[in-house]
């Protein structure tokens, strides 16, 4: 890292809220960096040697768990994971005591991940070390929305004058609650779109544009974000089946027509083929799904290695 | 490590009865050396570089297992975890054959966590390599008991004189027993206390006083160790309900008060607050219960490092 | 490495038939060499430093997984476990995006068990670096076969005039066809024998002896593989009792009387004793089914190694 390096001020990752639009470019640049140790023939760097990273999970997640812990390797980090099922913790100790334990062995960073909005805050109350939020219920989940920014700004240089349409779960969407704050501290002009059962009623409190027609929320996009439907709304009655949510919803290659020419369909998986999108745009020349992935990794790198103290 | 650093004598740390009062003051001592290094920025010591340590448990234990990992990569050892569910044995392969078959991968050592007391002996006969009980059954946690050994030290700076009440589950627990024979060693002067069904019947030969009352076993004590309970055992009639269990013996501040005024209150975790101890008194000033965690690390580090052939 | 060192040609490690026998006798000779790093004090070379290999198991495998994450870690390599359950897959995404995903996050190697045959050559189209079958249903199971061949050769010194039975289910055996395919390059005498329930109809293919008498396949052998009993397929009607099979397909000790005085006895574990071998045998002189244990560390080391460039 040159001298001029971002410095991070804060002591946690929770949400996009805590950070100003500086240090979400300080992070997309610290990012951009890291994303070339991914490229290398050794993909490591000494940065954290000998700093511990507990990968705290109360969710099973394949793919946030292993994004980070890959981050923490090639950092040089021991990464520890613990996975904690929900059973168990019916029966066991409170999360606060887990929380006091883990801290007392010492760890360099904690990453929480719970179904619980406000776990990830209320860890970094008993941690001593620095806290990210892999995702609290439908609350936040930052390093998805850091890894979209930086996604979006790799391949359209600014977030000036961008139109970005969220289409989906926008109710019970981590994901997109951690865009739309993150998008809105660079002015993007955003349109939300979704079953009327999944918008938030205080929608208008975030200043985006609403609409329950996909055509309109992709008319004119620069960037088209899809959400994953999780299949048990369904069942809870927010929307009446998977056919009818796929016949009004579903990202198809018609629709993306309708888009700018060089829009972006992003997804942040794992992705429901033929529900919210089709396998013709999924796999299109459009798609930056994958990119998403690997720049996740590049991302999870710069919050560790900025959380854990570096600055060169 | 200084050239005098103790050496252990022993292959493997099975139970405290294999230990002198000699071998338990050098693990304090090299526990103590290594409580440092968590402390350091850089966390790590080279010494284990190359090892490989295999973690083998049949009970899901977050957090055993992770004081261990979290020891093993702070000595640089390479830590791999094998967690056997016991559905999955029931049809597999018997408990002799998966020692032989982790013995022919060739680690240096070997934690073993059952449910079976006697499993860590059997897994030293075939192991080819030095073994530490992690916990079987109701047997034997050696590693336990020396961290409590330790953290007493580090408060009291000796072991003479000191009354000690262990109250709970005294039949049921491998931590009583082992801390019982490794307190015994120095000649502590001991008083169980629990309900009847819960004080094994041949507690006589431990040389240790009894009680059922928890006003008199803490009365005077140096150090309240409190043991947790385990909820199947009330299903099985041991004692007639939680309330009931609490409102006997559950450590609350006025119960404290009987205690010396610099009385330690230890607890090996996971504690059920407001059943065996109240929240005033875990989060309270004379509890010790988060160091015991820390001095778990250093301590581990101490037996890995010492029965990996480590003198200076 | 000496600079003569062989030099893998293929990318991918997915079942024996793409392998020439030269092919093989350089990994059986690559494993030989990095054996000996197993049995070093410092059991670790800088080979793989800096490179991930990704452990992605849709079956749980602790030996498999073990095995191919110590030889990883040997190697120097971050080894990152991803664990798949059935459940999660049938509401998750498809097979494909995983190894997409998993892709975009840039392994240097890929290691895949699953229950379905041709998963880990379907992953191999899309994973952008080596890919390691380690078991494909009832299809191929490479390694295993390669660390048999490696314990025949260390053993006998050739292949020449061997004469090699295979005794068990030969039919759902992903093991027995992957040795099969390996044995006969090097032109090996084959008798298979099982039940004529599990001999699969068109085993004239591989040109192999077939008996249903164990007597007749073990009589002048010079090795003995055993194969595991799956219970399942018991309860599937394809052998009416573990006792009628035991009676007439376990390896006994007046069986492998038949076979020549130097004979091997092998077995790929977990073993059933009793079943298809008895203790006698597998605790036995003639037995070698814990070199094949430690052959396999070896022979994975091997594999990662010449898969991910090495030559010298």
């Amino acid at each position: 890292m040159s001298e001029d390096a971002f410095q991070f001020k804060g002591r946690h990752l929770l949400r996009i809220n805590d950070l100003t639009a500086d240090e979400i470019m300080g992070l997309i640049n610290t990012a951009h960096r890291f994303k070339e140790v991914s490229e290398r023939d050794i993909k490591k760097v000494p940065t954290l040697r000998g700093k511990t990273v507990v990968n705290l999970f109360y969710e099973p997640s394949t793919r946030t768990r292993t994004s980070f812990e890959i981050a923490a390797k090639r950092l040089s980090a021991d990464a520890v994971n613990v996975s904690v099922s929900t059973s168990s913790v019916s029966k066991g100790e409170t999360f606060k005591d887990t929380i006091l334990n883990i801290a007392a062995m010492k760890p360099d960073s904690l990453i929480v991940r719970h179904s619980c909005p406000g776990a990830a805050l209320y860890a970094a109350k008993y941690s001593g070390c620095p806290v990210v939020n892999a995702g609290d219920g439908a609350h936040a989940h930052p390093t998805q929305a850091l890894l979209d920014l930086m996604t979006i700004y790799e391949s359209k240089g600014s977030f000036e004058n961008l139109k970005v349409a969220i289409v989906g779960d926008i109710l019970n969407s981590r994901v997109a609650r951690s865009n739309i704050r993150a998008l809105k501290s660079f002015g993007v002009n955003i349109t939300v779109c979704g079953p009327p059962t999944l918008i938030p009623m205080d929608v208008g409190v975030f200043s985006v544009n609403v609409t329950h027609d996909i055509k309109e929320a992709v008319k004119g996009a620069d960037v088209v974000m899809m959400l994953r439907v999780q299949l048990e709304r369904m069942e809870q009655g927010f929307f009446p089946s998977l056919r009818e949510y796929s016949e009004n919803f579903c990202l198809t290659p018609s629709i993306v027509e309708l888009a700018k020419d060089d829009v972006m369909v992003m997804h942040p998986g794992p992705i429901n083929r033929g529900v919210e999108i089709s396998s013709e745009v999924a796999d299109g020349p459009y798609s930056v799904i994958l990119y998403q992935v690997t720049h996740g990794v590049a991302m999870r790198m710069a919050v560790l290695y900025l959380l854990c103290g570096g600055t060169d």
